[in-house]
């Protein structure tokens, strides 16, 4: 009898997140979820940071309304979340009490899974949600974020994994966000996991593919015990994206292992999606083939593409190779963070002044904070010639406590500024939004009433677009014969053929 | 100490034959000829049926100074070939001496490994082609198409090894031209063959990238053994191509296994067809996802848009899925061949007549040939029935004799028909190209003095182009409402509308 490997579907987040800039729109969602909720999937992930923010920012959807379509929708299915410890969906730490709160309330709303994740693997961050999380109920997995640095071994993994079962997750997640998770390490970290937390203890495999690799990776991870793997239906799959759902099961059949996913529901998806991308493809990510040359410099292509923003704005764009060859050396003196949301985008901006202005001339805000401890405790030991100048710019000490321990109590006063603004409509789930996005709910409670827009093409448009540009291809937009105007001169319309002279 | 692997390049050959319709000019690869030759790969496939046909049809380029250009540029590479056995380059069976005088005219030219396939699998039509590379001196391997289908079993395909073996090749290569090779069957075929024909005979794995399981397939080949793998460089790979050379060194990074290629040689080859391929563009293959249909139907992709063109041009366009459903029958009906060319093209093609027409009304005479054994053997007994109505259209028996014995002595009537054309410059060479492609070339004999063709766009090109299409997609290109012009003619200033007429 082959092992039964279960499944995450990413589609409806973390798939069209990677490929489309997160600008689905819930009503080209709706027609697929009936065969999503019948494919047999373990979990449904299709809630997180980025799609509630693109939710209130572009599309003019309330996320909470977002949650209860789905949970409606897919009676049969675990729905599943990405949660950033203690920032919940936003960029900042909250206080404890917002986070019980906002557990709470999505697991009210319809919530199964939680993923919680810290983007420096401070487990302290994680806690809180933990805590809060297993009071509902509901499930709390765990995040591992995977990432490659001389300080990173197996072993150090397989500790922070212990350390996260001794919190009571009911299942451990390697959070592979860049595709550097090579198949023997990954063969190696699940072994160890399931050696040190027991083979009970679920173990959950989320990759992208984006190197190439990943679904070897994959292959492994199951031959070395996994439990739950995460894919994308091939027609959201691939690229910065993930590996394809229906290559999955294909992958194992004849071996050891076997899904128990119905191909005629995967099918029925892939269409669905095939039908759906093309009218996004404004959004699309440009580059959707394999790129090994992260392994080297260990830097997301996420990460790269805004360094070369932030530069060309500078007037600097030929100066990415330098930035590329300070982001390790930021990376070091920041003790080895993972780069993922925030510290990619924290690490990745302090390399960039460092190149313009002189190492560490200048610091920001966020950087300073990350040297001071304010967003937790990274694995490698920080530079105290950084940290010095990092507290005489923020002009204040370096903390190791929990970084949350230090604030107040939060919640009366954002429910009392939630409330003040307009359209507001008093629940905890407005305040929660508010708390998370203070610059967009402003926007979005004002406007909500108008309801949701599509930010896509419609079929109509993509086919004339179509037309246009082959038109364009053809005969480079040039007149090539006779075209017949109206054309009205001093309130006289006569009819008027233009030709090429 | 990790067991080396070796790599074939592929960029060459089929890395643009199956990604850009075979079109790429040979001055776009003689830049990079040198990394290449640099990187450390065990051969570099850059010549074929495919190839020497475009060079000829498309790019008005002499197929054997391509084959001595690579051969100069490349003086520490094995430089290998993809040879039809008896079929050569071309698409009929040739008699053994036009077989034998083409191995030591493509060897005197500079090849080095012969991969010699038969469509049918049938080691007969291999036999003359291996015993003339043998007398050579240069590396004969014998090649195993991989299919699916209730008749084909690792044990028959690894008793096929076997026999190749008898007949003295120096390697063995299993050729999975649809991506239809899954992980486990990769794991067992390697295995089985090991231990059939000893572990000194060298295994040689090509597979397409099409399903998006095969380099996990390529990961087990190698765990039972496979000496020799098949990739193309990342920016020529993916889709209907091949997985990607730089994403196997870092799968392989860790495990027991590694590569000897050099990464920096691997970098630059990279970023020159990144550069090269957007000038191909309009003969870009459309589709670079992830297809697993191909594991159901067993039809490859290729074969797929063949029907339905030949069904629209029969104004039956709507009849794919009936035609999808043929096929299977008429395979079975067949004896079960692997699908490549040429059995896909006579098998698609007799499915679309049966739908068209009935079943069996009408046979192509190559379907006719195929049932009567005139292409030689397949691995399943034929329909009795339809090889009676394949008699009586054909008007000829049955064979079970290898085609080619039936042939007469044709070199000197090729040669004398060749000399006879304009431009033939007398050689062996050129024999050989009227002999395997009689259409085509009188007309490139005619017009080789003009030198070669890109038919690429130059980067001026492409950047304009790109240009419209911008232009194209934010204007649509045309009015569609009234525009006013300020018009002075003659001095005399007029508000003028313009408006569709």
């Amino acid at each position: 009898m082959a092992r039964k490997v279960e499944v995450t579907e990413l589609a409806l987040r973390d798939g069209h997140q990677s490929l489309l800039a997160t600008r689905m729109a819930m009503e080209d969602m709706v027609p697929i979820c009936e065969a999503v909720d019948r494919a047999g999937f373990w979990s449904v992930e299709c809630w997180g940071g980025a799609t509630y923010d693109s939710c209130i920012r572009f599309l003019n959807e309330d996320p909470w309304e977002r949650l209860r379509t789905f949970r409606k929708l897919m009676p049969n299915s675990r729905l599943q979340m990405l949660l950033r410890g203690q920032n919940l969906l936003g960029y900042r730490h909250y206080e404890d009490t917002v986070v019980d709160r906002f557990v709470e309330k999505a697991a009210e709303n319809g919530m199964d899974v939680f993923r919680v994740f810290d983007a420096l693997n401070d487990v302290r961050n994680l806690q809180r949600a933990m805590q809060a999380v297993r009071r509902t109920g509901k499930h709390a997995e765990g995040t591992i974020c995977y990432t490659v640095s001389p300080l990173h071994t197996v072993d150090k993994f397989v500790d922070m994994a212990k350390q996260l079962q001794e919190m009571g997750c009911d299942s451990i997640c390697i959070k592979d966000m860049a595709a550097l998770l090579r198949p023997q390490p990954a063969y190696d970290l699940v072994k160890g996991i399931k050696k040190k937390c027991g083979k009970e203890m679920l173990v959950h495999v989320h990759v992208h593919s984006t190197t190439g690799v990943t679904m070897v990776s994959l292959m492994k991870a199951i031959e070395a015990g996994a439990d739950i793997v995460d894919t994308a239906i091939s027609s959201l799959s691939l690229g910065p994206g993930h590996n394809p759902t229906e290559a999955l099961v294909e992958m194992l059949e004849g071996t050891g292992y076997t899904t128990s996913l119905d191909k005629d529901c995967l099918h029925q998806i892939k269409n669905h999606f095939a039908d759906v991308r093309p009218r996004y493809s404004e959004f699309e990510s440009k580059f959707i083939g394999v790129e090994t040359d992260i392994f080297d410099s260990q830097i997301p292509g996420g990460m790269i593409s805004n360094m070369e923003s932030q530069l060309r704005q500078q007037g600097a764009g030929d100066r990415v190779r330098e930035v590329l060859e300070e982001v390790p050396r930021v990376r070091m003196d920041a003790g080895y963070p993972p780069l993922v949301t925030p510290s990619s985008q924290i690490v990745g901006t302090q390399a960039v002044f460092n190149v313009l202005m002189g190492r560490y001339k200048a610091l920001t805000g966020e950087f300073a904070d990350l040297m001071l401890g304010y967003y937790g405790k990274t694995i490698g030991e920080r530079s105290a010639e950084v940290m010095k100048l990092a507290a005489a710019h923020a002009k204040k000490e370096a903390i190791d406590i929990r970084p949350a321990d230090l604030l107040h109590p939060e919640w009366d006063a954002l429910r009392t500024q939630a409330l003040a603004l307009d359209g507001c409509n008093g629940s905890d789930e407005d305040v929660l939004t508010y708390a998370m996005f203070p610059q967009v709910a402003p926007k979005f409670f004002a406007h909500r009433s108008e309801g949701p827009k599509n930010v896509s093409k419609t079929a109509e448009q993509l086919a004339a677009e179509t037309a246009v540009k082959k038109e364009g291809t053809q005969s480079s937009s040039k007149l090539t014969g006779p075209v017949k105007y109206r054309v009205t001169v001093g309130g006289l319309a006569r009819q008027v053929t233009v030709e090429p002279a």
